[in-house]
């Protein structure tokens, strides 16, 4: 039964969750188990629990393109603890490790499963704000190398969110207008940005906190990622997908994770947030000065980590 | 040449340090190097830049027990950035990789030089905060397999101080207590306590962020670990050192990593802070739910990680 504690000095909460300690990597090795056979894998359904959802073939057989099951050793759940729900994204059939690997077609329909599951949770009115989030590789925090995405929902708003949220609050009091815009537009001489589409732009952010990070950004102002237009998501599934290729091809395939952050669950003030997509590539361990400190270095400033990025 | 910029929607503080991309184990290899010959073994001198500090043995001949030298890859440096200082204090001529194979006299000339260190930067005015922190073992981050800890000297007080330090105000302005000796108050039932001495008591926070984190707290109500006495500073390092021994036979001797959090230099209302050593055993890795939401999930409660640690 999973627990939510809140840190007496610091107000910070950590879920201290005993079932995960059961998980196949947990306090035995770093690496990641290419598990035999691998749960995710199509013809292995039953290794999993029932699918909360599934994007069928467009055929008579019984094979799906996306699946989503609760995770096997929950990080929250309801009952006692009422803290949430933890759920499995698995973005393909095939046993593949990373986005770049999907075909547009298929990464859209991941995008598709992320904005459906939102959309549901957010009926559930115990939540208040669901995290969906993937680790690719090893060194990424992946247990199972399976090309798959999580997603955690919870009853409170977690630390990143509030900050980033009232920070634009208070942003939009002093000037009148949304701090994301603004970002947007302070990137148009192009220094840091790496690609362009019609509603999206890529770029390596000011402070950035990793090597080669990059955030997906709509250009319009938009507070809720589960409210895009399917067209607007299947362009942004394109864009993100071609990131994941060029960090891939500047920096031969390393773990990586990426997160979206969309406005809480009932935010009262909606207009204050600005969805986006952060991609976060796990070149350099956290070591005992980021953890410690809360501070981040980053060997490389993100002018040159986009110009590479843009030109490979 | 570093740079210190600040994330505009959070305000959070990256150091971009582009002359760390030339450390050994950037961008190649999450494996500690054993780096031949190892350039923080006795004899191999010319390997570092020159001493800071050096403690020699007690004897005609150049050996030393404690060497501290500037980090050849820093972080920060003075200079057009102006940000600080970064150096590393090799804790054994011997190549040892962790604090427990240290004797308790080898530990208290370690302990030493952390203060000794703190207390001479502590004059320059330009600093805010000293970081000391260990990286112990490949997962830890460390990049050089021999025992060291490092220390950032910085313009700013990090983000981790300053939210205990604000906290901290805020409760005594509340309470008019330390919610520091109010945490160690409440720890009297044992329950999470790991082991006791005259002025410390090492036990596992409620909210622990990290399977079987410890904090070695004083029990005596005290601002700054450099202001500590000698006899204070050698039982400091008698029980961090039996911590981590502890540690190593609970789980197989892990990555981990510790600092140190004393007030900031120059700091107004000096009766806000207590300080204390935090102990981060690296057994899982850190994913994207942990980096994207700013939350932890740790799957041992403290109070079990503390009757193991008490028993082995």
């Amino acid at each position: 039964m999973s627990e939510l504690r809140q840190d007496p000095i610091t107000g910070r909460n950590v879920i201290i969750a005993e079932g995960r300690a059961a998980r196949p990597n947990e306090f035995v090795s770093v690496a990641t188990k290419a598990a035999t056979p691998c749960p995710f894998c199509v013809g292995n359904e039953s290794l999993t629990p029932d699918a909360i959802l599934s994007y069928p073939r467009d055929r008579k057989d019984a094979a799906w393109q996306v699946r989503v099951v609760p995770n096997k050793y929950p990080a929250v759940q309801w009952a006692a603890a009422a803290v949430g729900t933890h759920e499995v994204i698995i973005e393909s059939p095939e046993h593949i490790v990373s986005l770049s690997e999907l075909s547009d077609e298929q990464a859209a329909l991941a995008f598709r499963a992320y904005q459906e599951r939102l959309q549901a949770l957010g009926q559930d009115e115990r939540l208040g704000f669901t995290f969906i989030f993937k680790n690719a590789r090893a060194a990424g925090g992946a247990s199972l190398e399976h090309l798959h995405s999580q997603l955690i929902g919870m009853e409170f708003v977690p630390p990143e969110i509030q900050l980033q949220t009232s920070k634009a609050g208070e942003y939009r009091v002093l000037h009148g207008r949304c701090i994301f815009c603004d970002l947007l537009a302070d990137e148009a001489d192009g220094n840091r940005v790496v690609s362009e589409s019609e509603h999206f732009i890529v770029f390596c952010p000011y402070a950035s906190r990793f090597a080669y990070e990059m955030w997906v950004v709509p250009k319009a102002h938009e507070q809720s990622f589960e409210d895009a237009s399917a067209e607007q998501s299947n362009e942004l599934a394109k864009i993100t997908v071609q990131a994941v290729r060029k960090l891939e091809a500047c920096l031969d395939s390393p773990a990586y994770n990426y997160w979206i952050h969309t406005a809480p669950f009932r935010m009262s003030r909606h207009d204050d947030f600005h969805w986006h997509i952060e991609i976060a590539p796990r070149v350099a361990r956290l070591a005992g000065f980021e953890l410690g400190s809360g501070c981040f270095i980053n060997p490389v400033a993100p002018e040159h980590a986009a110009e590479r990025l843009r030109n490979v």
